[in-house]
């Protein structure tokens, strides 16, 4: 972030008088522009006692497997969000049931926050953003594959509440690796 | 948003190419500046019965009544997020329990997010952002000066839980007001 997005003047950073943080500020306009974490919003979407993974199509980690997620966008609720990424990456139209799992990715600024759905007819496609898509039962899940470890945890919730037949809300912090 | 971030050279209002919704490109440089829903996070904080709240010293509703909330920063957790904010704004050490609530606010592109906590030692203090801080029972709080419907929501939440023992995530949508 170089230049004001009110008055294209330069930006200094610098950390404005009662705040706790440096931020970037414009010393021609005032402006002082924060930035926040994202929120993306995906959804476990079952059918059949399977459920729905699409293998990415774009990096990071393109040719492996994920949920149906993205950002957040502005004017849509965290449901409708989950349900617009699984229409877009899966072709798929899904029910939203409950929140199942939330992970913090404080290293790229991301919360992640997966619902549990209910996948309409079975019905899948390949999206945009997609190379294939398709239904694992939990035997054929392809770990390995796994595009990200929020994705992993919010399976491994999925299928563990799934067993015991009690569905929680799952919170947990995806950190840094350290070989990162 | 009227200039680049990245070249200071002014910004047009279109949709990208693969993309489903107009966002600010750059034709000097090629940026595509997105903008998302920020996260506001705070806790329902008790102690021996008794919850925190803090009446607003700034705009929008001041001297109306609130959780410790605020803005999740880059770099955090939504506990840490959470912590923070109950630090500032109450002068309180709070250990964080469980979350209670999420509440989309699409209207201003907000998701808020609250937790259970604890109140260390019953201890808090006016931060810069409150005129007073005060441990209320279920009696005694302040319906009519609660400050925001995610605040009423969420303490309504908290009490129903803890009367019939039993604490869960709750969600809903805190729709934009027919008169606004």
């Amino acid at each position: 972030m170089k230049f004001c997005t009110h008055c294209g003047h330069p930006l200094v950073l610098k950390t404005p008088p009662g705040d706790h943080l440096p931020r970037y500020v414009c010393e021609h306009c005032g402006a002082i522009h924060y930035e926040n974490p994202r929120v993306v919003v995906g959804c476990v979407a079952e059918w059949q006692h399977k459920v729905l993974l699409c293998r990415r199509a774009i990096e990071p980690r393109a040719g492996l497997w994920t949920l149906p997620a993205g950002f957040l966008e502005n004017d849509e609720t965290v449901e409708q969000g989950a349900r617009r990424e699984s229409r877009e990456e899966a072709l798929a139209e899904v029910e939203i049931l409950a929140p199942l799992a939330l992970v913090n990715v404080p290293h790229v600024h991301q919360v992640h926050l997966m619902f549990r759905a209910r996948l309409a007819q079975g019905r899948h496609g390949v999206g945009a953003e997609s190379l294939e898509t398709s239904l694992f039962d939990e035997a054929s899940i392809p770990w390995p594959e796994i595009a990200f470890p929020s994705v992993r945890y919010t399976l491994e919730c999925f299928f563990a509440d799934r067993r015991r037949e009690k569905f929680e809300f799952h919170i947990t912090t995806w950190s840094k690796p350290l070989s990162a």
